[in-house]
C-alpha cells in the first residue's frame, strides 16, 4: 500500500485493536498531552484517570484531540480524531463495565471520561527511512 | 522497576532512541494532535512539515506539547515535554544536515520546526492489565 487515506471504518478498527492512545488537551492556555488507555464504546472512546490535570482540563474546555498509531519497519498508520470530552457521570460510569478499560496501576479511584469524535481522519503511508542504519540497533 | 518518574538525563536518552513522536499545537481555539518525526538536537527537538496546519499553528500560537512513548508486555515509559515551537529561517535550516531527520515521504518541499522545550518529564510504570486476553491476539 502506498500512501492513502483510510476509511471511517478502518480508523474504527483499528482504534478497536490499540489500546494505548494520547489525548491533547487544553490546560487554561497551554496544550497539554498525556498517554491514556482507552476503549472503543459504540461511537465514542472512553478513558479513566486520576489525574488533576486531564479532568480540569477537559472540564474547563471540552475540546480535545487524540491519536494512536502503528509503525513497523516498511509502513506506519495513524488515526487522528477531534472530539469533545465529557466527564462520566456516576449513573454512566456501568458503561465501562464490559470494556478491556481498567486502570494501569490499581488501587486508585478513577474518573471515566466519554471522548465524542466530531471529525476523525487516518492515513497509511510506506516509510521512507534512509538513516534507519544511522539509529541504535539500526 | 516499578512506577517511577525518569530523570532528565533518563527523558533525553529517550528522546534520543525513538524517531516518531506526537505534536500536540493550537490552530485557533482548537487543539490538534499530529504524528511528527524528529531528532534531537542539542537541548532542542527539530523536525520537518510539509503540511499547512502544523506550521500555520504553531506559527500562530508557538505553545507545543511533544510526546513519545514505548510499550511491552509487562511496562510503559512515555516522555512528555512542553515548550515553544519556531520556524527556522533558511539561514538555520543547515541543523538538520547531519541529523537522522528526513521526510518519510519524499518528493515535497519541507521546512523545518525547532520545538525548545520548557519543562520535561517522564514515567516508567508496570502495567496492570488482567483484560489482555479480551483483546483480538491477546
Amino acid at each position: 500500500m502506498d500512501e492513502g487515506v483510510l476509511t471511517a471504518e478502518e480508523c474504527w478498527a483499528l482504534l478497536r485493536t490499540h489500546e494505548l492512545g494520547r489525548l491533547a488537551f487544553h490546560l487554561g492556555d497551554e496544550v497539554h498531552l498525556a498517554p491514556i488507555n482507552y476503549a472503543v464504546d459504540g461511537d465514542t472512546l472512553l478513558f479513566r484517570t486520576a489525574e488533576g490535570s486531564k479532568l480540569l482540563g477537559v472540564e474547563m474546555n471540552p475540546d480535545v484531540a487524540f491519536e494512536i498509531d502503528e509503525v513497523d519497519e516498511h509502513r506506519a498508520r495513524s488515526v487522528i480524531l477531534r472530539g469533545v470530552a465529557r466527564h462520566l457521570g456516576e449513573d454512566e460510569e456501568h458503561r465501562v463495565e464490559n470494556l478491556p478499560l481498567r486502570p494501569w496501576v490499581s488501587g486508585l479511584r478513577y474518573d471515566v471520561v466519554e471522548i465524542r469524535p466530531t471529525g476523525i481522519s487516518g492515513r497509511s503511508f510506506e516509510l521512507d527511512r534512509p538513516w534507519l542504519h544511522m539509529l541504535p540497533g539500526g
